[in-house]
């Protein structure tokens, strides 16, 4: 019960699937804000955020843009403007804990987020991870697949899953 | 981040199925030696442990008893030798709980334990619910069935599951 190391809470992060809203998932928010309130409290010293945005590659970037690809350039440009929406989803979070004073890290890595997840908790194994979760039924999941009950069942480590409030759930529940 | 109420954790604990060895199960210890390292650490006044032990009338007390039922008394005697020990049990962790100055309260129920978890949760609404786990292989799973499992897909609030390290696991490992 000592000071000690304090303990690190890996949280995953993801962007909003709704359209024109280049922010933080609800359930991302969500799991992150509920971590601070119900575990770290005003413990700020105890504990460590390490935060993990994975960006999926082959399908980020093509939602609300209609890009041809005439040159390698724009495969580029693309990448970058990719780069730069993950770079300001993790802003959201870093700052945050910045104005609380909790230690925080941020990395972005990409592939798919339920393998890419479990690989970093191999990797850099946090005492536990929290993800959110939209809290889909079982005939919504089997279509969109969840990444926190991957993460529950695979990643080597405990697993907090927050499933997304009943009032924050958009009109399509698959969005998030 | 202010002070307000506690962060309230339902944690399960059951006995152990070693024999002679009449305490507490190693994951459950584990779960809760886990819970006040890791989430707790040195803030005690903001977290309160809600212990729930749910004895399992039909098996217990069959075990090392070796024993005739001839009359109604006889019944009573085990119900009360059941009784003693879950008490028992309790008094284990709140014991260390006063020690080291958190609230918490313990309950015993009877019945199916991965049904009366649930049914607790819905009924105390704790903020989440710390589990142990033997951490079986899928092929044990299978004839043992697991509590944490059920728990973590049907509980109505977040479930954090804390596995057995493999270190204190036991020669036949479906002990605990």
């Amino acid at each position: 019960m000592a000071a000690g190391e304090p303990t690190r809470i890996m949280v995953a992060v993801n962007e909003s699937t709704l359209k024109g809203y280049p922010h933080a998932s609800i359930s991302s928010r969500g799991a992150f804000e509920w971590t601070l309130k119900k575990i770290v409290r005003s413990n700020t010293s105890g504990f460590k955020l390490l935060f993990l945005h994975v960006q999926v590659t082959d399908e980020d970037g093509f939602d609300d843009m209609d890009s041809i690809f005439a040159s390698p350039e724009d495969f580029a440009s693309m990448k970058h403007q990719n780069k730069i929406r993950g770079v300001h989803l993790l802003e959201y979070f870093v700052k945050q804990c910045h104005d609380i004073g909790i230690a925080c890290e941020a990395r972005i890595k990409n592939g798919d987020p339920k393998e890419v997840i479990c690989h970093e908790v191999n990797r850099v194994r946090p005492d536990f991870l929290v993800v959110g979760s939209r809290g889909l039924g079982p005939f919504q999941r089997v279509f969109v697949g969840t990444v926190s009950e991957f993460c529950a069942k695979h990643a080597e480590c405990p697993v907090i899953t927050i499933k997304r409030s009943a009032s924050e759930t958009p009109q399509d529940p698959v969005d998030d």
